[in-house]
């Protein structure tokens, strides 16, 4: 099975002064992005980077649902959070590590046994594959039942 | 300087019947995502698939407009669509190619330095490295003046 998905981004004028538009093939969002939104500390507008954190996040925890569900656990509900680090070096912005950390709620395992399909998650997920240029550290913690 | 992009993900249920959200960082967009209507052709919810790729049509465009303002040359317009492609093997999913295809308007360049500047902007570009697992495939038009 090949499936191809797409997205749009348009860009208007210098990199400085002009700004874009990042819109997803699916049709459900489109926002706007900047130069100097895309290093503020705190922005109200969407950047690559939080892009990629969404992909991450979704991948995971889908990937770990697959994970709990073939060990007989369906999971009642998992929460992740992925962290982009980003990084700016001599030889250009980096994103050197990438830390998905997930809560979860499940009955019938420990927390030994959530940390360890948590782990195989993320190495079978296809986003974390494809992100061969970082390091990718996972936190797991089942929530007390 | 360094930057943390954080997005969330949420999962309930078993990988088949459940389904899940992404909430990007900066709060402008949030939606749901499942197990089937990832894998359909046609699909009107996100994906992680979708989303890697609004990242990189962003990173890429912003990237090129930087390349094309640094040679004096700053966009009227520049448009991309990048596709990612999702396949099947034996080890699982895999992405293992992004193709970004630009058109630009652009004052004062001929085709092959548009071509040139795409490819340096490829290379150049923070989401490109992070996709070290893929093999990215750019195609650049420069519109007719």
């Amino acid at each position: 099975m090949n499936l191809k998905r797409r997205s749009r981004s348009g860009w208007a004028g210098s990199v400085d002064e002009g700004s874009g538009t990042i819109a997803l093939g699916s049709g459900v969002f489109e926002g706007v992005f900047s130069a100097n939104a895309r290093v503020a500390r705190e922005t109200a507008s969407t950047n690559p980077e939080e892009l990629v954190a969404g992909a991450h996040a979704g991948c995971f925890t889908m990937s770990l649902s697959n994970e709990l569900t073939e060990a007989g656990h369906p999971p009642q509900r998992l929460d992740t959070t992925a962290t982009v680090h980003l990084e700016r070096r001599d030889e250009g912005f980096m994103i050197p590590r990438i830390d998905p950390e997930v809560t979860g709620e499940v009955e019938g395992i420990d927390q030994a046994r959530f940390e360890s399909l948590a782990g195989a998650a993320e190495r079978g997920c296809t986003i974390s594959r494809l992100f061969a240029g970082a390091e990718i550290n996972v936190k797991a913690t089942l929530a007390a039942g």
